[in-house]
């Protein structure tokens, strides 16, 4: 009457800190900040149905593995460490037919000359999601987020249909807030080929950076689509780009009872609700997604 | 050269609290606790290419019907809430083919007999997420997250495969915990005859709590597709059922060192890394899923 | 120039399960789920200044003394647990003169009657924080946090001074919610004697929620008299109350744009800003609090 | 036979931004982001005893001043602001007798040139809480939280006691990893004269990553005491250092079940348990604190 669907199983958030020691240009220490998850999928029946489980590597030997990999790897980029790791479970365990990668990094600044003293930056979050199927091959989606920014103007909002339910009144200037929730498909030739995965992330973040500072915005809507065609403009080897992007509100604090003006100088800063605006941006000749965004 | 795909666009987390003063069997008030998102999606290009907003009914808008919406409806199911919500927007803007309603409820139990008394009660939350398309109709996936279960016992774990990074030992008994995080979809033709949706939650809770404890697990696989099989049976209008189980370690800690046994007594609570079991499970005659999952 | 003021050092978070087979009454696992902090203060200069740590027992052996004398006390009452630990550091190591342990207790629920199946119940928290000094002997505090009540009516807010920045308006009727955060207190004599600690908890916890529910409030200081002065008063052992009660505001919805009244029906649950009420109560011949709340 | 003790109230987390327009060296935007709470005390039994208001000023009230002095003062610093709202309740409400006032400053950097496009840097807060006694005076103290630091090395901890519950091997080599919170106090007279916050701040901050970096250290202890030092002797206006400092632990894995070495490479980063190492730094000459840590 009742059957086994879509099903996978992994090691979620194995937190692994990498130090390359005296690798870096000047004999400093290279270090990296890892949060690693992996979840494979394939010939997983058994386990569910008869409590066999002869198909199942343990999620414990699959965090084993990803410490192991770091020795061996050294310091290297997310996506190298995501692809090298999935290819690992597929190619071993024969039931296994796809792995699902995912590594969240931190980023760690310099403290002075020392060459080992670090100091985390920002709230940004870097991310890869890389898939090996063993049939689809492999499929790489960078990003990043909680990347939280802000135009004090060039914000505005009107022209908008008025139902029942509509008391917003019209602004040509508002505060303009939100935490880029951001990812990337990288086209499957140029992964093929090899991707500066380094490069790549550098200048996507300054691309979305720039984009948001750069839009003069009728909507956060607006501001995404200019947001993610940048970012695929700026970097032939993406494809895809899809945006999550909170509306941050800020309101402007009404002043009057207390016989004061606010030109625009004080708000709130709000919690919730918020706004929430989704959008997907397609280079015109992006090829099938697959499975990169599942 | 890039193009617009999918979008959506609405407003996260309006937290909506309903009175019904002294409509309880016994005169006392009921009281709903209810965290809403809107997520609507249709001709939307025009704010992302253009700038217009002449097709985006504010997400502020859209607050306000949810907050007219409870007092229009009174103490309802949040599906039904839901539901109505969503046929809203789609029904009264052109340009808005289908939209996501979903809605958390926080239970609260009665203090004492004073008839509007209450407290929080458990860390579970109850889920809806209800898809109204002008095209494909209605679908209601209702669960619950953050229902944590621990079975001291009558869970053990072995027989996997060695690989070279297993080091595992394999148990006979184990403590087994989780936090389920379950949704079921219910058959379309249920939702339209109607469903008696607060029964339906509370059978499914009942049943997922049962179910955890009533199974001798070889995993945290088997478990998760008996639960989810158990459910399906309990309740004929659900055809499918999806579940995401963390597996929170409970590690039993070595006291040997310390000249003591530990019989099964002593254990830590593993924050990080976790295992992740993720899986389906459908009757065999369950319809196609459309939407209800986006 | 400069010197060392108060210091302490400690482990913190140690998250400890116990299960006691078959201890119930009916031979049901017996289970509890604490996070011990402790924290050692004394003779402890030498490792600020010298960096010699001769004095310095690692926190690491403070977490493995935990773990073995849960081994060794079995299932207990987290003051017992807290006393017993600090004790043991406070006369093993001769430059400790303090231990200060915390305990928390998250409460779990039997589910169906296998005995070893079990659910967490409740998002209430009990703690406890036990000092013992060398000199001033042993204190206890217990309390709980996260206890979150609301009544829908029964609260009025008004008579309160207007000043040029006072806008609110006064009410007659609103809804009251909080987050109970109490600790109490215990007598050095009481706590001498010997103190039933679940009993103890279980009154504390009703009586709070009996007297939020029970009375009829001006204002949440009022509230929190009531409950401060119903504890101390239910509890003889127990000499001193401090309560912090955050006011989780409920607005009601202006609806009237929207051609609807709101008969203290439809509320938004606010996040921040929150009041924040806190206060002490005091049997009026309390000794002297000592170290109990450092 | 029970009696009110020490008790206060306000309004907690008002988030406020400021904009400064065009207030810039090059006319460029100034942004201020805050998170401010106020709490107040003085003859305050009515409320508690009688249901009496006419004491107590609306947290309303609280909250609405704190916007419209943000409006008056205009682009200040977090101390300023903090003074001058807790003195104007203590001189404006007879019945208050002293205020507490707390800022949490998030610092946001420009991006780009359009001199209003500004993004959050670093998971570092400022700090500042002011006490305004009528009595008493003015107290300050600032500080930081979050500032999450790590050396790769130049750490050992050994020499330690070690009793029947030591398992932990000594290290000349160790990963150093914590999250400063700090908080330094300001001498009175220094406040009275005035104190060039914005610079101290950045000092102070300065000093504490070059201290962490420079110390090689010992004992998270010994590096607790350098910093808290450092401060004092770097900022002649600050007579206390009271540091907070949790020893997130990095452990190094055990990679040889693998047939792998790991030369200090490849670490597991820990949440919990974590040590907490607490501490005072005092000047010699160092007033008394009176009431500015409570």
């Amino acid at each position: 009457m009742v059957h086994l669907g879509a099903n996978q199983y992994g090691k979620a958030e194995v937190r692994l800190a990498h130090v390359a020691r005296g690798a870096g240009p000047d004999g400093e220490d290279l270090f990296r900040d890892w949060n690693v998850s992996t979840s494979l999928s394939g010939d997983l029946a058994d386990s569910h149905l008869t409590g066999s489980n002869e198909k199942v590597l343990p999620t414990d030997s699959q965090k084993n593995r990803a410490y192991a990999l770091a020795k061996e790897l050294g310091d290297v980029e997310p996506e190298v460490f995501a692809a090298a790791l999935g290819s690992f479970f597929v190619s071993s365990q024969e039931p296994i037919t796809r792995a699902r990668v995912s590594v969240e990094e931190y980023e760690w600044s310099p403290i002075g000359a020392t060459g080992y003293s670090f100091t985390r930056s920002g709230g940004l979050v870097r991310t890869t999601v890389v898939h090996v199927d063993s049939a689809a091959g492999t499929s790489v989606v960078s990003g990043l987020k909680d990347l939280t920014v802000l135009n004090t103007t060039a914000s505005e909002f009107w022209g908008y249909p008025k139902d029942a339910y509509t008391t917003l009144p019209e602004t040509k200037d508002r505060i303009l807030a939100t935490s880029v929730n951001a990812a990337w498909r990288f086209r499957p030739d140029a992964v093929d080929a090899g991707v500066d995965w380094a490069a790549a992330f550098s200048q996507a973040r300054s691309t979305v950076l720039l984009a948001f500072a750069g839009t003069y915005s009728y909507s956060l809507q607006q501001t995404l689509y200019a947001i993610g065609s940048a970012v695929i403009t700026a970097l032939p080897e993406v494809c895809e780009v899809r945006l999550a992007l909170p509306n941050r509100h800020h309101y402007l604090v009404d002043l009057a009872p207390f016989g004061l003006s606010n030109k625009r100088e004080v708000y709130q800063a709000g919690d919730r609700p918020y706004g929430l605006i989704e959008g997907t941006i397609l280079a015109d000749d992006a090829p099938e997604d697959g499975l990169a965004w599942s």
